[in-house]
């Protein structure tokens, strides 16, 4: 059998490697051809994936082909929060977190990483709880959010930081496609497992946008992986199931990120209290809501009613919110974005790997030469190290960047 | 102020009460009057309510209402499994849920009350637990279910029981009636806040059906509730919020209970298995799925796919049925009902009080002589002491049938 990695230039260190095509449009014409690896979402799952796979094995013919842009305007990764904390990672992990958080600080170029501490408020004390207002007092624009009475405790994770993702995911394709990585943009594909028995026959939809904002299937094509990777978070346990015929335990859960527009700067801390994480960012806050569990199937989000009055955010978004309102001042104000309709918020589809709100990133075997990946919501901390994990498995690298501990996968 | 109570007949004992009026449908004229009591919702627990409070304080003027039938085909009341068992009840609340048996046992006349085991079975060993071989070997029809390998430990709940949730609304309505309540059918209720400053006013929507199946509305009326309860389900605390602007922290899940078509009779036991519990029913097993959490609010139930096929089965209860086809082996047979729409399966919203799918029933004020009455998941157990409860204090009786412990309100 005549495979793509035998057909392909000689191998090449990084460094040499010439940079590999780019179709971004559909007048950029392409021939299809058979790849060592194809990866399906170019969000930073995606896209690390990419750039740890040509580093690790430039002779490996790849294809990241993504739906929309760089990254996809719908995608988890452009309203991820960025923010990096060892908190909640488990023991066996930790290596990995920190790598992370190296590879996030020095890998990637600029991508607006800033150490930013991250303050948790309570209302009851505990281990590691100090006096909040002596954790805030260094920070009085934050300070002046709380109320103090109605959580008076803090933990700090001082080594905390912030990051773009979607800053992560661009500059993780880009420097792939530098390293002689394929990329195609606007195109949909639809993977099935391959006749030969590894790795997956892929059919790609070139999209076009008519001059009446319809998206229209210009062209198809048709061709061989000899490994497959999904990378199409809240997508792919769903593109496993209908294309690939695999069952996973995965779900998804819909995540909006309202603004609160109350002053902020670089050396504001990242707070969270109760779940609700509010994210320094272009001079306000993000929040970020928890996700408390899966949302069924068959779900569509929808603005739900405050005493009367149509909102953008969703019902139980709100529920949490307004909870919050005493302790936070500033939610119950009009610094409070919350929008006339669910159009109004920014929001998106986020994987929960094993179905669980805590699970952790990782990746999969679907079938021989197929492999889901999968980030959710603790990418921020970990998703580099299982993108790097991955690589290093398709690549039939043994050593790992960080100190010894579990394989990622499930 | 001259209250429906000062105009009413000469307080008499339940015993001597001339029965109630009934309203089931609109041929039948209404005059509206103002009632001491007004309970919205003829389920259990409403219903339960109004028994209670006839015989707590037979001088209260009391009219009952609800949207459907007794008890309403759509309603949480009917699909309720109907198992009675003490597992999963608060120390504290332990002598409520005994008289709440004592209660179903003979209270109600004939509600198809069975002294029937309730059998959980584990993958894994733990202390109460025996050899499932051991515990299902007197139910051969039972053990023929069970992969023992898969399952080879058992508790055993020797005191549960089962009855029919359907036929304990419609008798305890009855009666009710009988000792002098009225009662109003295909009636649709929208209460609001008294101006007066006390209980609420209703506006009654006398419903009828139309020769090409509409539902109309065919007479308004409104009167005044001295004391006014919503025991209107799932709907309950969207009443109390939309109608009379009360928040709760109150949630709704939708539950299917799919029929499995292998033989039970009045000796085999419930069986547990993972939160999913198989009730005998009817020469086969109705399946009562776990409820993980709430739905979202916006949620419209769909059926799900198995493997391409759809089905009548929620994607979730789906993934919990495939998971315990091993299990439970005739789950992976014909046997199971998955029907080709959720049409096809009985399901309902179910309230769950504090938003718990562990949330046990509860009466809440939402205003001064308004009272919010929820059933939920756990009121086939705690039901009934939860309806007397709120009957004795709006009937102002300190004294409880079951031995001193905490008021269930929360």
């Amino acid at each position: 059998m005549n495979t793509a990695a035998n057909s392909a230039a000689p191998p090449a260190g990084p460094g040499q490697a010439s940079p590999g095509q780019v179709w971004a449009h559909v007048g950029q014409s392409f021939t299809p051809q058979d790849y060592d690896v194809v990866v399906l979402g170019a969000g930073r799952m995606g896209s690390a994936l990419a750039f740890y796979l040509r580093h690790l094995a430039p002779q490996l013919r790849l294809l990241l082909i993504e739906e929309g842009g760089l990254p996809n305007e719908d995608g988890a990764t452009l309203l991820a929060p960025g923010v990096w904390t060892g908190w909640g990672v488990p023991e066996d992990r930790q290596s990995q977190a920190t790598w992370t958080r190296e590879q996030l600080e020095t890998g990637f170029g600029n991508i607006s990483f800033q150490a930013r501490p991250l303050i948790e408020l309570f209302a009851e004390g505990g281990p590691d709880r100090t006096p909040a207002a002596d954790a805030l007092a260094p920070f009085p624009d934050a300070l002046a959010m709380v109320d103090l009475e109605a959580l008076p405790f803090a933990r700090v994770d001082a080594q905390a930081a912030t990051y773009r993702p979607g800053a992560l995911a661009l500059a993780a394709a880009q420097q792939a496609v530098k390293a002689g990585a394929d990329l195609m943009l606007n195109a949909r594909a639809h993977a099935v497992l391959s006749p030969e028995g590894r790795g997956g026959r892929v059919a790609i939809e070139r999209l076009s946008v008519t001059n009446t904002h319809q998206i229209v299937v210009h062209e198809t094509h048709h061709l061989r992986a000899e490994t497959l990777v999904l990378a199409l978070g809240a997508d792919g346990p769903h593109a496993a199931e209908h294309g690939l015929g695999r069952h996973t335990n995965h779900a998804r859960a819909y995540r909006q990120t309202p603004r609160l527009n109350v002053p902020s700067n670089d050396k504001t801390p990242t707070l969270r209290v109760a779940g609700l994480t509010l994210r320094p960012q272009s001079d306000g806050f993000t929040l970020i809501p928890a996700v408390h569990h899966r949302d069924p199937h068959g779900y569509s989000p929808t603005g739900g009613h405050l005493t009367g009055v149509p909102t953008g955010l969703r019902r139980e978004t709100l529920e949490d919110l307004v909870a919050l309102m005493n302790a936070l001042p500033p939610l119950g104000t009009e610094a409070l974005g919350l929008g006339r309709s669910i159009s109004d918020i920014p929001g998106a589809w986020l994987a929960l790997p094993g179905g669980q709100p805590g699970g952790l990133p990782l990746h999969q075997p679907l079938a021989d030469g197929v492999h889901l990946l999968l980030g959710g919501p603790q990418a921020d901390t970990l998703g580099l190290a299982v993108a790097h994990d991955l690589a290093a498995v398709v690549a039939e690298v043994t050593e790992r960047p960080w100190k010894g501990e579990a394989h990622p996968a499930e």
